[in-house]
C-alpha cells in the first residue's frame, strides 16, 4: 500500500513539472488496480484532463484491465476523450463481464457506435446481456469459462485448458456439457491435476452441482456463495443449458452493495445511484434524503397534534413536559436496538419468518428486564435529584416500562411483518420505529398522567 | 435449496418414527454444508440429543467436514457427547484453519485433552496459532498450502501438486520459497497449466506480490482482498518468512462479521459473542443492550433538565410544547442520514480523514436546502392548519433551519472526529447523534422562542 501512495505523490509532482516520460515510467511500476486508483486520484486533484493523459500513456495490453478497475464516472470521462476505435480496442481486450459492466454505464450513443463495429454474433450476445434485469444472476455472469466434454481424458482436458486457459475468467472450475450445452457436471482444476492422465472426465466430475437461473436475484446467489464457499457458480436457462458463470469476485461486490443499500435505507436514505458519497452531487444527495424526511415530518406533526390534546394536563403539571423527551428517546433507542438486530439477522438468513414467536418471546423477556432497570433509575433520579412529587415519578417510571415493552415488541415485529408483505425490512429501522414509538410514548405517558394524577 | 428442505422434513418425520437406518440414508443424500444445517435444525426442533445421534451416524471421512460447518454452540454440544478419541479423529481430518477455529471455541479442558494426544510438533504449532490476537491475520490463516522451489520446472511443480494437492486449502496459488522459507514469489496453477513443461518456476512467478504480516488487522486484510480480487494472500513474519496463507472464503466471513458489528454498534448494541440472534440468551441480550441505554438515559435526563429551565416560557405559550418533538425528531433524522453515509463511506474506504472539509461543505449546502424545504412545510402547516400566531410559526420554522444545519454538520463531523481519535466511528450513529441534536434542538428552540416571542 505504501508503494502505491509514494508513487501517486511522485506522479503528481512530475505532472506539475510536465515530465511526462518520467510519469509514464513511474505509473507502469504499479499493478493495474493501483494504476486505476492513481488515475482516479489524479482526476480528483488535477482534473479529468490530466487523468485522460495518464490513461492514454498506457500500453494497449494493460489499458483494458485498468479501464475495468475505474469507477463508472471516470470511465465515462475517458470514453469522452478517446476515439471509438481506441474504445473498441479496449472493449475487445476486456473480459466479457467487465465489458458488459462498462457498456451499462456508458451513454447510449457511445454504446450504439461500439455495437455497430462488432460482428453480428457478438452484438446479439451483448444485447442479450444488457437486457438481463439489473440485479439478476444474468447481469453478473460472464461467458468466459472452460467447457469440457464428458468423454475427454484428463490429459485432453488439461491440454484444452493449456490452450484456452489464459482468456477465461477462471479455469479452476470447469463445466462439462453435452452437444446441446446442457450442463452435466462440474470438475475442478485441482481434481484434474491430481488425477492420472488416462482417467475420464465423466468418472471424476461432480454431478450433484448447484446452479442458478439467469433470472434469480443476486442476493440469493450471494447467499449460496457464502454458504458453500464457491469460487464460481454456473448459470443456466430454463432448459438447464449453461449460459454463463458467476465468479466470487463479482459476488464480493454484490454483498458490499447490498449491505450499503441496507444500511442507507435503515437511515432513511434512498440512493438511486451506485456512486461514492463524494461523487454524488448536492442535488442528488438532497433527492436521496428529502422524501423520507417529508414522510417523517408528517409523522412528527401527528405526534405534535396528539400532544396538543393534552395541553390542559401539561399546563396544570408543567414539570411533566420535561420528561417527555426522556420517554420518547427511550422508546426510540430500545426499539432501534431490536429492529436492527432483527433486520440484520434476517438479511444473514439467521432469522426466518417462522421464528416470529420465538423472537417476540425473547424480546418480551428482554424488554421487561430492561424496562424495569431503566424505570428504577428514572424513579430514583426524579425523587432524589429533581425532588418532584411521588405521583409524577410514578407516572414516568410506569410509562418507561410500558414504552420499552412496546418499543421492543414493535421493533421485533415490524421488520418481520414487512418481510412477510414483501417490503424491504430495512425500511423498518430507526426513523420508522422511532416515529411510531414517539406517538405511542406520548399517548401512554399523558394517559397515565391523567389517570395517576387524577386530572 | 428445495432438495435440502425436503430432506430435512423427511428426516424429522423418520426420527419421529425411530427409523434410524432410513434417517442415515436420507442424511447422506446431502452435501456436507447441508448435512450441517440439517443437524442444526434437528437440534433446534428436537433437542441436542437427537442431533448428536445424527452426527454419530456420519462416516468418518465426512464427519470432519460437517463438524467444520457447524456453529460453535453445536460443536460444543457434540464434543460433550463423543469420546476424546473420536474427537481427535475429527480434528485430524479437518483442515488446519478449521481445526484452530473449532479449538478456539471449545472448553479449555477439552482442548488440553486433545493437545495431550497430539505429537509435540503439532502441539507447538497449535499453541502458536491459538495465541494470535483474535482479529489478526494470524488468527485467519492456514498452514495447508503448496510451497515450491524457484529452480523447479513446470513439470516438477505439477507433479508436486499432483501428490500433495488434495490435502491443501488451495492449490490455485502456490508459494515459492528459499531454503529458509523466505517468500520469493507466487505462481498460480493457471500459469503452471498453460506453460510448457520445461519452463522454470523462477521465470514464471510474480515477484511483486502483496503479502500481509501475521499481526495485521483482519479489516485491512479484507480491504486488500476486495481491492485486488485475490483468491489467497500470503502471511509472513517480520523476517518475510511465509507462515501461512489466508483464503477468500475466510475473508467473506470476516467482511460479514465486521459489517454486523458495525450495524449493531450503530444501533447501540455491543455484542460480545459471535452468535446468532436466536442463540443468544435473554441475559446476554440484556448485557449487550443495557450499557448504551443507560448512557443515553443520562443524556436524555440532561435534555430534560434543559427543558425544565424553560418552564416559565412554556407555561406562558403552552402551544410551543406541541412542536418540541417535531424539532427534536427532525434533528435526529437529518443527523442520522449524514452520520450513516459518512460512517459507511469511511468503512468502505471511500471517505478519508483528509476529505473532512469536502464533506462539511457538501453537508452544509445539502442542509441549507433541506432545512429551508422542511421549514416552509412546517410554517405553512402551523399557519394554515394549526392557526397559531405568526410568531409561533416563525419560531418553529427558523428553528428547523438552524437545527437541520447543525444536525447535518455534526452528523458529518462526529464520525470523522471519532476516527481521528481512534474511536470506532460506528459509535457516532443514531443514538449518539440524536442525543446531541436533542439537546441542541431544545436550546435553539426555546432561546429563539424567548427572543422572538419577547418573553
Amino acid at each position: 500500500m505504501e508503494g502505491f501512495e509514494k508513487s501517486l505523490e511522485a506522479i503528481l509532482q512530475l505532472i506539475g513539472e510536465k515530465k511526462y516520460a518520467l510519469v509514464r515510467e513511474e505509473l507502469l511500476e504499479n499493478n493495474e488496480a493501483d494504476i486505476a486508483e492513481i488515475i482516479e486520484e489524479v482526476a480528483d486533484e488535477l482534473g479529468t484532463e490530466k487523468s485522460v493523459i495518464l490513461f492514454r500513456m498506457l500500453p494497449k495490453d494493460i489499458s483494458a484491465a485498468v479501464f475495468a478497475y475505474l469507477s463508472s464516472d471516470c470511465q465515462v470521462d475517458i470514453v469522452g476523450s478517446i476515439t471509438v476505435k481506441e474504445l473498441q480496442n479496449i472493449m475487445e481486450e476486456m473480459s466479457f463481464d467487465d465489458m458488459i459492466d462498462a457498456l451499462e454505464e456508458l451513454p447510449a450513443n457511445v454504446v450504439d457506435r461500439i455495437l455497430m463495429r462488432t460482428d453480428k454474433e457478438t452484438r446479439k450476445l451483448i444485447n442479450q446481456f444488457l437486457n438481463y434485469p439489473e440485479s439478476s444472476a444474468g447481469s453478473l455472469m460472464t461467458i468466459d469459462y472452460i467447457g469440457l466434454k464428458k468423454e475427454m481424458r484428463v490429459r485432453d482436458a488439461l491440454q484444452f485448458i493449456k490452450i484456452h486457459g489464459m482468456d477465461q475468467e477462471t479455469v479452476y472450475t470447469c463445466y462439462v456439457m453435452d452437444s446441446q450445452r446442457h450442463l452435466e457436471g462440474i470438475i475442478s482444476l485441482r481434481t484434474l491435476v491430481v488425477s492420472e492422465s488416462y482417467e475420464v472426465v465423466a468418472d471424476l466430475m461432480h454431478e450433484d452441482f448447484i446452479s442458478v437461473n439467469v433470472l434469480d436475484d443476486q442476493e440469493e446467489v450471494a447467499q449460496l456463495f457464502k454458504k458453500y464457499d464457491f469460487l464460481a457458480l454456473p448459470v443456466v436457462d430454463k432448459e438447464n443449458r449453461l449460459v454463463g458463470i458467476i465468479t466470487f469476485d463479482d459476488i464480493m461486490d454484490v454483498i458490499e452493495e447490498e449491505t450499503t443499500e441496507d444500511i442507507e435505507r435503515m437511515a432513511g436514505v434512498f440512493d438511486g445511484t451506485d456512486k461514492e458519497y463524494l461523487d454524488i452531487s448536492v442535488f442528488q444527495h438532497i433527492k436521496n434524503r428529502i422524501p423520507w424526511l417529508c414522510l417523517l415530518t408528517v409523522s412528527l406533526m401527528i405526534t405534535g397534534a396528539i400532544i396538543a390534546q393534552f395541553e390542559d394536563l401539561m399546563s396544570k403539571v408543567i414539570s411533566l413536559v420535561a420528561y417527555m423527551p426522556l420517554l420518547m428517546g427511550t422508546g426510540g433507542n430500545t426499539g432501534t436496538q431490536s429492529a436492527t438486530l432483527i433486520i440484520r439477522g434476517m438479511s444473514l438468513g439467521e432469522i426466518e419468518l417462522k421464528d416470529v414467536l420465538k423472537v417476540l418471546w425473547k424480546e418480551l423477556r428482554i424488554s421487561i428486564v430492561i424496562g424495569v432497570i431503566l424505570s428504577i433509575i428514572n424513579f430514583a433520579k426524579i425523587m432524589i435529584i429533581d425532588r418532584e412529587p411521588f405521583l409524577v415519578a410514578l407516572t414516568v417510571s410506569v410509562s418507561v416500562v410500558i414504552i420499552v415493552m412496546f418499543a421492543k415488541l414493535i421493533g421485533g415485529l415490524l421488520p418481520m411483518a414487512a418481510k412477510k408483505m414483501k417490503i424491504d425490512p430495512a425500511l423498518m429501522a430507526t426513523p420508522m420505529i422511532s416515529s411510531i414509538t414517539d406517538m405511542v410514548s406520548v399517548i401512554v405517558y399523558f394517559l397515565l398522567g391523567t389517570i395517576i394524577l387524577g386530572i
